[in-house]
């Protein structure tokens, strides 16, 4: 699989030696042409000097020209010398790439706490900035890896009566929070000409019903960003009938992407489609759902390839949600193990063990007659994961 | 150690076959006259037979003569016949002991979904009697267990003017929810002359500050009961002098029991004591402890013996409460290593590495200088917890 790159975009990755890895750690994508752009971050209280930076340079939906991002070092409670280091690394690839520094959307993954490595950067970025239009999609999704054991990267083209528009999206996941690594990154690249309001709102939109819908570890981190440049370089302006399919396109993306997090999860197995319906409304359907999908017994459970209800349904009851007993029904791999408040009479163990082998397992939770629904990925739990966590640092 | 049994109560345990091992499955303890009783209960929504059938024997604080529990069949989503079969269970304990069967309360741990062996159950209950006075309060700990490793008992002797009171403990854990298993029961014995609103709120108070302030994998049971029978037995009524020595006694024996089902937490290494102060409110503290406590990747740092401060902060950076990065501080093991946004410059990874060793952690949390405070112990999440739970049924 490729992924087109679209229209006025240049792409490169370098080996600066942030890590011990003989595998390029910066990438650094540029704008032939100012971009509208949407960023997201992370909701967590503390947050990366990268973030805190970005943060700022977006506000009122400035256009932005290029997106550069480091692994290895997260420069995530790092204090005022991670901002001014953060700051530095936009001044010199400013100076390199010939553009502002108000232009360039930092990023970082990687170890918490540790200061930059300065002298890495200044020797890095004139020598990026000379490969320009050197680096694919996929370069660029390789490059933004840390723990991540594939590169995550989707596309779309989207065909309008005046043209074509391309979407390039790519992502780096691995734990929520990686072992001191701060993670989820992701950059869409889009050559649609589009107003900065319509793009943001599709994008809160669009990452509301993927990444925001998917778990690891129940752990989010510092740096956690998602970053969409459009730059209208394919000179095709969405109609008021292609926004929507733009919009779905961008949702696939998401999706795909969001998707290959949970499969990537660290040690992941397993990933688990949890959907709740019949719930009074939204938000409990949310919560019972995060309540299944973070329960350590039931992440285990389908490690074990185990069609285990009862973990299932304890996790249901202790969700905290009101609801009547005797309403729910619980589905496992499309088999209905329990309703009316105990197991089903049907042969589940020798029904499901087929279907529990697989990589996808779907959970099926209907709480009854409400109109609340909701569907959460979810990776199992696993020796490998312990292996990863117990044994990072040390 | 040995734990000495209050005045007026006789214990008896028995192997009636529930599962495959040689060792008791039935505890009885029966008490010469009736007692003040304390009771409480799961909060889950789906609540096993024997739970629905107690928490109707208790209502208005009816004075009960015994308690009877079993290993291995939890008597949980099993419908009107779990509900039939437990009150046939306490008819049949009833006849062979001379009691009431509302004076006998039920309660029931072990695997979720099947229905109870009656015919074990009728042929034991005739035999368990005759044995009244044979088992001691350890025996008593020892039948009560499922997958815990070692069995869960303490006491207390109380001296007053008019004599002495004793109170004796027992519990099982091992998960909070064990894989398939439904877990926590605790059993208190006393020989005071309480009045029962007091024994009640004592309970509820103490249970509060101790198995409430517990987690092993976040996972609670459908079957999770804490009984107090008060006989009276030792003539002592204590005073309002008395009545605080009383409840002193209630809280340590209910704290070391909860303290050791957090030692044998399924695969268990490590107890983290996580200690947030200087919070908004005590529900605010509550927050940032039970995400610290809950992470898994906290959980997995402490079982790699990992000064890990970078996933306490995350943690707390997530729990969402409002607080002031720059005000909070982190200490593990004593040892300072998070302020001022940053790690401290203390070189707490070789310092720490002799008291990561140990089985206490302290991880201690200020998040300010408000006055809500919150303490929970914590188990850690090890290779052995996913062996217990991913191969459970399997």
């Amino acid at each position: 699989m490729t992924t087109a790159l679209p229209k006025g975009f240049r792409l490169a990755t370098i080996n600066a030696g942030f890590r011990q890895k003989e595998r390029p750690d910066i990438a650094l994508a540029v704008s032939d042409v100012p971009s509208v752009t949407a960023a997201m971050f992370t909701q967590a209280a503390f947050v990366a000097a990268p973030v805190i930076v970005a943060r700022e340079m977006v506000r009122g939906g400035k256009p932005m020209r290029a997106v550069l991002i480091n692994t290895g070092q997260a420069n995530a409670c790092t204090g005022e010398e991670g901002l001014a280091n953060c700051r530095e690394t936009l001044r010199l690839a400013a100076e390199a790439c010939g553009l502002s520094p108000a232009e360039i959307l930092p990023a970082s993954t990687g170890v918490i706490g540790a200061q930059m490595k300065m002298d890495l950067w200044a020797k890095a970025l004139p020598e990026i900035a000379g490969k320009l239009g050197s680096a694919t999609v996929e370069d660029f999704a390789s490059a933004i890896r840390t723990t991540d054991l594939f590169p995550k990267f989707s596309g779309a083209v989207i065909t309008t009566a005046k043209g074509d528009i391309t979407l390039a999206g790519v992502a780096k996941g691995a734990g929520m929070i990686c072992p001191d690594m701060a993670t989820m990154i992701c950059v869409i690249l889009c050559d649609a000409e589009v107003d900065q309001a319509v793009w943001q709102a599709m994008f809160k939109e669009c990452v509301g019903r993927t990444f925001n819908r998917v778990t690891v570890d129940g752990d989010t981190s510092t740096n956690d960003t998602v970053y969409g440049l459009a730059n209208g370089a394919s000179g095709v302006r969405p109609d008021a009938a292609d926004l929507p399919v733009l919009r779905g396109a961008l949702e696939k993306i998401l999706g795909e992407l969001a998707y290959m997090l949970v499969q990537d999860g660290e040690g992941a197995t397993k990933v688990m489609r949890i959907t709740v319906t019949g719930a009074k409304n939204e938000a409990d359907a949310e919560k019972i759902a995060r309540t299944v999908g973070h329960s350590q017994l039931v992440k285990t459970a389908m490690y074990g390839k185990d069609a285990n209800w009862g973990r299932i349904v304890a996790a249901v009851g202790r969700s905290g949600v009101d609801f009547l007993a005797r309403d729910v029904r619980v589905t496992l791999c499309g088999v209905e193990l329990f309703r009316d408040e105990q197991p089903t009479s049907i042969d589940f163990d020798s029904l499901l063990a087929e279907p529990l082998q697989g990589r996808d397992i779907p959970i099926g939770i209907f709480m009854g007659t409400g109109p609340g629904e909701y569907t959460l990925l979810a990776s199992d739990l696993t020796h490998k994961y312990i292996d990863i966590n117990a044994n990072y640092r040390s």
